[in-house]
This record gives structure tokens, sequence and C-alpha cells, in this order.
């Protein structure tokens, strides 16, 4: 049973708190958008860092192709890195490929230390049901801006709905100082559309990305990394429901 | 006048955060401990980060000694880290050397990129119409524990005290992600008392240095690094009041 909560506010903070399980948090978008693809039933994503990695590993494979650059699909993808799109997109029984660099990067970053988890509001509270019963010390890791480099706040909203998720799961758990800031933070959804990263994609013509973003649990499942190579990350989830 | 207040979660975020002035906080207990012998009248201050450095300074130039170790002064320190002992010494007139790990290393990081100065909710109102009259930016730097590698509580809400006196001497500046998280968040000076790394203090018999680190505007300092060296910071203060 869980008895520790613990929410890192950049990934390299992760690297200094032991835990049995880590839920990397890249809200906008990817990290929603995988827990969206696995609600529709895809059965197998890798996370990719490189562009053409993410070409090489989809055409090996015959995996859907998905992820943006500037907004949009490169050429040659399926679609893009949009959870709205993923959530009507055909990927019952496909695997898939997905291009984002700070996702793959923080997903990757934790592999080996612990179970390594993709959270959002998305799946915060099937996550989080799964995570108190299967560990003893969970970090919520905020993937961040700039590579990492820079705190976003929509990681950090999101993980708050998630420390909220995992308090309710297990109410004896200690919290530590972040978590317990996330936890004391009122309107958490609400911050996850004030962030300067979603003025960005909201730039892009991309609101309705947020909006769903925002909402807490349209997806049951439990996305977990079962390998990591150089820049990518094989996931599969744990239990999906096809809701 | 200020048209940018942000503020880094730690100090390694700071790193990736150019700007024309930088606030470092250490409220538990160095810089609240600064703003306070400034405050007393002290005339320069010596931040040292290793304990033999801090004696050898204190010996060369005839300074006051204080800090702790374990939370107590070590043989030959004239005083502790205690700022309700900073408050009631006779320091008017006096140099002083601070031993303070954690403090000395966020207090030099940054040297060199703008100017820094030791801020605290003791004297975030001084300190933020001085910065808000004389740059154009300015990041809070939350110095955190474990020598930086961990977010701390209760410097994060001595950064927001910091933060909404800074918005109020320049209501039009634009707020980062951090900073604005920070303005969203309730009752800043109790979350002060509710972090581990308060806790710890209590444990040392030092609550009343809690409840004064809460406090705001017990001082009129503006400490300013005016040098940094290998294990060193030399601290002036820009303007003071002997009140």
């Amino acid at each position: 049973m869980l008895e520790r909560i613990d929410l890192a506010m950049l990934p390299a903070e992760a690297e200094a708190m032991p835990s049995e399980a880590y839920i990397v948090v890249d809200v906008l978008r990817a990290t929603t958008t995988i827990a969206t693809l696995f609600a529709g039933g895809m059965t197998s994503l890798i996370a990719a860092g490189r562009l053409e990695l993410a070409r090489h590993l989809a055409a090996a494979e015959g995996r859907l192709l998905m992820g943006e650059v500037g907004g949009l699909p490169p050429a040659g993808f399926d679609f893009g890195n949009s959870p709205v799109e993923a959530a009507a997109a055909p990927v019952a029984g496909r695997g898939g490929v997905l291009f984002t660099t700070n996702g793959t990067a923080a997903l990757c970053l934790l592999a080996g230390r612990g179970a390594v988890f993709a959270g959002a509001a998305a799946n915060a509270t099937a996550l989080a049901a799964y995570v108190a019963g299967h560990f003893r010390s969970a970090t919520i890791v905020c993937a961040g801006n700039a590579a990492g480099a820079r705190f976003s706040l929509e990681d950090f909203a999101a993980g708050g709905l998630l420390a909220g998720a995992l308090s309710e799961a297990a109410p004896g758990a200690a919290l530590g100082d972040a978590a317990a800031l996330a936890r004391h933070t009122p309107d958490l959804a609400d911050l996850i559309g004030l962030s300067d990263h979603a003025a960005i994609v909201r730039g892009l013509g991309l609101a309705h990305d947020i909006d769903f973003a925002s909402r807490l649990d349209t997806s049951a499942a439990v996305p977990m990394v079962v390998a990591c190579g150089d820049g990518w990350a094989r996931i599969e989830a744990v239990m999906t429901s096809a809701g």
C-alpha cells in the first residue's frame, strides 16, 4: 500500500528522489494523448524522441505514426499529437509510434530506477488506483518545458490532480513538500489552461486539446514503460478499458 | 521599471532564466538572518560555504562569526544562524561572516549573470520596491534543500510573498508560470511552517525562528551580493534602515 507521495518540479529533481514508482506528466499533450490512445485499444506505443527514429520504427513494425512539428503532422504521419484526434482515431488493436522529444526524455530518464508510468488528468483515477495498490512510494514527475530545464505550470497542475487521486486512494500516505503544495493549490484543472505553454498551444489553433487535457478521467488506461533505448520508450497498458 | 517576474523552483532552473536581477530565498534561515543583520546596522557580511573558511575570514578581518552545525554554533562562533538571535545581537557598525552551505552556493551560482539579492519574507516589501525600481526583469530563486537538488516549500512560500510584493510594486509586470502559481497560492506565510524543513528546525527547538521567518517586513534592508569567490559571497546593503 502506498505510504509516500512526492512530486518533482523538474525531471532532474526526480533523479534525487528514490521511489518505487514514477508517474511522468507531460499533459500538453504527450501523456494525455498516450492515456487516450490506450483507452481506445492501442496495443503498444513507442514514444520516440527523434523524427527519423519515429519514422523508422513505424515503418519497420507497421505501426501508426503520430506526432507534430510546429503543431502539424510531418509528411507521412498518420495523425498529430492531439488527444482530441487520438480519441477519434481507429487505433484499436494497432501499435503506434508517437514522436515527442520532451515526453520521451522524461519517460526514459527514470527507467531502471523504478516502475515508470505515463500520467495525466485524463487517467488520474485509474492510474492512482493501480499505483496505490502496487507500490509503497510514488513520485509524480513534471516533464516541464525547454527539454525539462524549466518548470511548467500545466504539468504541476495535472500532477496535483494525480496527487489528489493518489491521496484519495491511499489516505494515509505522507506527502512531500511539492505534493503538499499541489494538494494545497485551488482550481488545479483551470491552471492547465493558464500556463505559458497553453498560450502557445492555443496560438496554434489547438484550444480544444487544452480543454480535453484539463478533463479528469476520460481514460481508464494505466500506461507503463516496459523498455527504453536510445531515444525511445516502449509503453504498454497494464490494465485498459476500451471505454 | 519591472516588466517581468519569474520564479525558479530550484537554483539550477535559474541558470536557464536570463534576468537582470535574481532574488535568492533561503528563508529557513540564512536569508532571513541576513535581512535581519542588515536591519540591525551590520556594515558587510560574508556568506561562507565552508566552516574553516568562515573561521579564517572572520579572524583575518575581525568580523563577527555566525552559523550553526546541527542547530548549534560551533566552537569559537559568536552567534548561531538564528534570525531571532540576530535581531537582538549587537551588530551595528560591525562586519560579519555567516557560515551557510546552501545559501552561499545559491548566492554565488548566479553572480555575473545579473544583480543578486538576498530575500525573505522579512524584507519582502523593501527589496521589491528597490528591484522594481531598478531592473526590467527579476527572477526569485528558491535555494531548496539537499544542496539545491530538492524543492523546498518554505522557499517557494517566501518567494511567493516576494512575487506578491514585486507585483504590487510593478502591477504591469508579466508573471512566468511558477510566479503565477505562487501568486495563486493561498496562505503563503503559513506554508513556511508546514514544510519538511520546518519540521526539522522545530525538532532542534527553534520554532521561534520559524515564526520569525514567516513574518513580513521586519527589515527594510536590501542585501546585495557585491563579490563572490570560491565558497564565499560578500554582501552589502544597498539601502538600510536601522529600524
